[in-house]
């Protein structure tokens, strides 16, 4: 892969941990920060990774964006979805290119932009959402990232139905996920995979019991926790700061009657 | 995908969470276990995720096997690496089809799987490991879960040099990862990542020193802790069973001098 | 406190943190060990703290036993609080030397040992039991660790009512709490204390509804973990084993009518 | 005990697990708060636990402040130690009414007050403290919650010696323990405990070091970690917010030499 910054790519000007921008690469342009402004066009042919500095002489580095940075960006301005859950759920479902994946909803798809950079290029997210408002966001979002030619926006409920068959996987971030248990076994080839994330414990008893009844095996519910390390010697120690809880996370599979 | 069970074949034999037997297909064979034998003829030509019964009645599942399968098979017979730290490792490393990436130590080739997994059919996985007697092992477990062709195995000292570069992610998870650090940095591409997981925090200080001295930046250190739910209406409650710690991961991305 | 070991006295024989023996002092006796025997009449008249050797020459160390250690050792044999629960159900009762405080279920009176070290000498515990083969244990371990003069053991079912009024912290580690809160409502002064041990969810939900219904106030539900650390400079890191969960801990205060 | 409100009594003023409102019962005095003033005359004679309300008839409930009140409000205004600490601190030191226990340092004697509610009113605090100005803050902190007389604070540095002996726990929650461990050592009876309280790993590994070399046994280092639940039937979870690290303890016991 090229490693050179053109026009229109994007790029992270990186400042620290809790101060970096996500910016298009546009001759004449420059981008406002906290540190002063920087001329986007000196970026212009130089490798990723570069350093830059603002006219205040504070540098910066312009890293390539990678999904983690575009979700972290995405889910500053809508619901959170952590990279942690995203690791696992992507890791768990048994994705990996080829892969035909349902997803439900979409929201401003950053699980979708996730997905889709694992199945690419020959598998395809086919991702449901009922807010039309949402897809128009999602959509963007994935055109940006450049991830909309292996993703299929649907603007359809998925608790009435799922119209695709033998997909790998039915990934679900939604309110109701029991509601979608019966259609996901219908959709889903034999030994393929069904994942939800659900904040509260009441919406996994009534997903796990969905999933018994409908013949799915190899339930498994779990969550996870992610603490950061401040690492300094002599002062070593982990962050204060940390998210207590985000959701849990139900796997299954489906096994034949 | 092909969803039909053939001869040659692996498939998982799934009684509940903590009994399962990772078979090969062949005609004639039988697999034993405590709860009776099961003949693996009748499988052939059925669908994954097909129900099938031992001599004493006793119903499997026959799921086709995840990466993560095949990985909690090795990891029973070698050091362990978990699930919940591949995942994170794999979405940090910023990975995705087509992607080079430098991998240390090799082990039994658990993480190689999952890396393999994710950069085909275009990417590759090189890596290196010292003990001889792993990487057969490791190319045994590549042979058989069907990665072999995206990983070059090589009997090299990641802390003597890398011979790469422009490599898109350097991965380790070895006793001294700090000695790689400039290494890493020769042969990353810009913006590349660096990841490293290491269960003690005296590797992790000097993990971070070396990389601040090196010019990366971007530099996170984290663990996460997984706790599995007992999900049974009225009687609802996390498992006693907990892994406390695995290891810490730190991330960082090569900025240019 | 005098500090000298005396015939009748308990010693805790400290050999590591999974090795220890709790031991009543007598002449002529000898303890067996898996490191050889220890003649305890070599530690009458010495300090608690004093250092012996079995006959195998390994050496032991004769701490005088805290609550805790009485409470681990009880544990082993029956159901098991942990240390980590019992400080914070302590602290968060908010009883204190004086406190009279009712208690159900008794179980091996492990939790009884350590409230009645606290509102001693003043205070009691009234402690209700339905089964009286526990009540039995509970006395002899009392008597044990010289608490049983400050507590009342009683052959009695908390969820039909409790006997004492104005009692300052009603503490509960049993299957229904719930059916105890308007019980403990009329048992309770004013401003008084509810504390109540639970592993399910469900049973929080249900001890929760309950006390909002009842008038109680300040309701809070929270759980501990608690992780060991192993240091050793050079491979300091969180020890492996842990224990994922114990049990919530609900706490409320009586606001009067 | 008494649980009548009188002119001089401090209350708690309840409204929310997150506002309430610590104050003295003075006659014709008025206590603003956001949601209107509350006449506190009106508690005057009546029981602890009533509830009252502001001029613009929101409900506020009078409590009777615990320790844990006194603390929460302290440590709003000075540096941080958090109840779940406390009360492993309290439990692993094995105090109990009548232990002589050595602090450092006071601070604003928010673990001073509740040492000395549980080893009170035999028992006595000796607590010590550099900085001349929190000693005053303590003192003052004391005498309000009634522990004063059981605390003798000494402005006095720890890291050069203590001068009580026979001391039945020294607690340390400062910069440098590993400075006190030998002093601790002379302190202590036979079989007393060190306790310390510290956020870095180094910390601990220099404390864990100096206890190792100083002749103590029975040396534990852990962490805990705390994690509210939100209980609603139908939207029961773990809350998000949630303190990632405060600090860890060591434990350890004098062995004689």
């Amino acid at each position: 892969m090229e490693n050179i910054i053109r026009e229109g790519d994007d790029v992270l000007l990186y400042l620290d941990k809790r101060r970096s921008y996500l910016v298009r690469i546009e001759r004449q342009k420059r981008i406002h920060t906290h540190k002063g402004f920087i001329d986007l066009t000196g970026l212009i042919g130089r490798e990723f990774g570069t350093r830059i500095h603002s006219n205040k002489g504070v540098e910066f580095i312009a890293f390539k964006p990678t999904i983690r940075d575009y979700i972290f960006k995405i889910s500053r301005r809508t619901q959170i979805i952590y990279p942690k859950d995203i690791s696992l759920i992507v890791f768990f479902s048994g994705i990996e290119p080829g892969s035909r994946v349902v997803e439900g909803g979409t929201g401003a798809g950053a699980l979708t932009a996730a997905l889709a950079s694992y199945v690419r290029p020959s598998g395809k997210v086919y991702s449901y959402e009922i807010r039309r408002e949402f897809l128009e966001v999602a959509a963007e979002n994935l055109r940006r990232i450049g991830m909309i030619d292996y993703v299929e926006l649907k603007n359809r409920d998925l608790t009435e139905g799922i119209e695709e068959r033998d997909v790998d996987a039915v990934i679900l971030d939604m309110a109701t996920p029991w509601l979608v248990v019966p259609h996901a076994y219908e959709a889903l080839r034999g030994s393929g995979a069904f994942v939800s994330f659900s904040p509260t414990v009441d919406q996994v008893v009534k997903t796990v019991e969905a999933l018994r009844q409908y013949g799915f095996a190899g339930i498994e519910t779990f969550e996870s926790m992610f603490r950061g390390m401040q690492i300094e010697r002599g002062r070593t120690r982990p962050e204060t700061l940390m998210t207590g809880h985000t959701g849990y996370i139900t796997v299954a599979r489906k096994a034949l009657k």
